[in-house]
């Protein structure tokens, strides 16, 4: 049969240079949008425009019949409804969550697959309960190597069908802030980003967030499924075993100044003083430093970055830096540097997969004549 | 100073035949999404699921500054804050509301703006106070012809600097189903539907809903702004005068059956007895009929349409149509009919702003062997 399913897929594939964007494309970008630049001046992303990718389609579940399995290498296996979870211990925290392919079609040639820009990004407060516990509750086997995270999410990929899922090792999933979440900025969560229940790990790029969460299996062996071993690994060649993705590499992103073009998305706006703004984020450490250029780079400054290194832990930090608008078109950018002496790279750094490109994104902007 | 604006403007064009999405459309559709074709299975589009369409940038209002401005040629010129609509007479509709430009990208040559295929749609519940009385009470002078609508978004398009703007004439301004809206699905609306308010014009393509409403104009001649009498405008040449969008052609949309593949958005599904559900539309009179065909438009048959010519007035219809589906390739439609006698096309009717596709369109799935 799954001769018969491959047929309504194709390979992965890289785009020839100069190819326009496909229809395939372009239906996937229609489907799983990305957060209005604009928006990030709301500390919180308003339900609807955080970013969304949905590997199939969502999934229709009903509550009232939805419980979480917990089953494999377990002493007690455990069957919870969400007034369960609910019962136990309530965690909220608040996590920037990135999708792996943001800045996907900026990279020449064109990586095929969702045709994310600059924007696949989002925070939110997410609410449910901690992880570890109740694996602990559970009782993982001695021998116990990869936690297994199902979601009800069907579709085929590459030929294959599949649930969508994905695993974290055991030390990974006992990580105090890895939660299981039922609400989103205080609300049950809406049903395209995984109601009733999501799995949320703070840091990690977005496809280990696992959505409308069904099953844990702890495993005794490492996990090789399709989302794990083939599709999120950083590979310079299609045959090499390449390098898993897991943590957000650090980003700065500036709030577009000014007011845009209709079709060009370019950018004009008075001149004068003017207070330049944005957000930046990493999942490997706290961000230390955020520098903003408005010549392309000739020259950089430090921007006041808000908050401190360990609030908030895993959220964006916003920050700010004065500009004297003159006249003419400028080119503006602003660069992340982490505690971990991550700094985002000035060139892309090609992979086929087309993932983390967080290279310094530039914003020209035209100041008008006074 | 327009000159100068104008230098971050393009004219508007068709692409050329063969002529890939660009990156300027792709940044349309990465902040511009559709439906989830699965989501019409709500009743209510659920927030964050709703098409959307912003011309320029969501504004940043406060709602404690705001105030609503009537004036032009009435008798009393009016300034109402939200709290002073909230305390006129409330009404909640149910509307289906659908972008002009709905379809776009399926037109050849492509006419080169927002590239939508066939999911900018979406109903929601809108919650507000007629605008009608609101007018009467300004009072409306003998002599007026248009009132026109201005929102807090404010951006360039086709060299020109504009607020977003368009008009009614009085007896469209002044039909009972208008609205002046402050919540969508029970809750304040969402900045990016307009908050702190917007119009609805149950039954026109969305260019009519003007989102972040400040100002309201009453007019003794008639409006011929950019979004009016340019933008909005149905033309086979650049030079004609053409014809106005207004209201909403029937459409009747399948919500796929099967699950699909990531890449390709192809269908698959297994075989046997199953029912094939989907909603029909149309601002212009109440749908009668929907047919369906499973066999590429070889035969159709008649759909089971939900609800009655008046209920919903102003919201779309689920229809249900059984299929005993076998094994194979199958081209899946359906097609709308209103009590006006308007059906769907089976042909595009191109015209060069890429507006009011209506077109059947076609989902193709492979039913699999047992």
């Amino acid at each position: 049969m799954s001769d018969v399913v491959s047929a309504i897929s194709t390979p992965s594939r890289v785009a020839d240079q100069d190819e326009g964007i496909s229809v395939e494309e372009l239906q996937l970008a229609a489907r799983n949008h990305g957060l209005l630049s604009e928006a990030m001046r709301f500390d919180v992303t308003p339900i609807g425009l955080h970013y969304l990718l949905i590997h199939y389609d969502i999934p229709d579940l009903d509550p009232d019949a939805f419980a979480l399995t917990v089953d494999g290498a377990v002493t007690t296996p455990l069957r919870l409804t969400v007034a369960d979870l609910r019962a136990r211990p309530r965690v909220t925290t608040r996590v920037t969550m990135e999708c792996a392919g943001n800045g996907r079609a900026w990279f020449s040639p064109r990586p095929v697959s969702q045709p994310w820009l600059t924007d696949a990004v989002g925070t939110a407060d997410w609410t449910g309960t901690p992880l570890g516990p109740l694996l602990r509750e559970a009782g993982l086997a001695g021998d116990a190597v990869d936690v297994v995270f199902t979601g009800a999410d069907h579709g085929v990929e590459r030929g294959i069908e599949q649930d969508y899922q994905r695993s974290l090792t055991v030390d990974q999933a006992l990580a105090d802030e890895v939660l299981l979440a039922y609400e989103m900025n205080g609300a049950p969560l809406p049903s395209q980003h995984g109601f009733p229940l999501r799995l949320v790990v703070p840091g990690w790029y977005g496809m280990a967030h696992v959505k409308w969460l069904t099953t844990i299996t702890v495993a005794t062996t490492a996990f090789t499924g399709f989302q794990q071993a083939t599709a999120y690994v950083m590979r310079q060649r299609p045959d090499e075993a390449g390098t898993p993705i897991t943590r957000i590499a650090p980003r700065a992103q500036l709030i577009p100044p000014g007011f845009p073009d209709f079709m060009s998305r370019r950018r004009a706006m008075r001149p004068g003083a003017c207070r330049l703004s944005g957000r930046a984020w990493s999942g490997h450490a706290p961000i230390v430093a955020v520098d903003v250029t408005t010549d392309g780079g000739a020259t950089w400054r430090p921007a006041t970055v808000d908050g401190t290194a360990d609030q908030p832990r895993w959220a964006w930090r916003r920050f700010d830096c004065d500009w004297d608008a003159k006249p003419g078109s400028h080119r503006l950018a602003a660069r992340a540097t982490d505690a971990d002496g991550n700094i985002q790279p000035l060139a892309p750094q090609w992979n086929r997969g087309g993932f983390a490109n967080n290279m310094v994104q530039e914003i020209e902007v035209l100041v008008l004549d006074d």
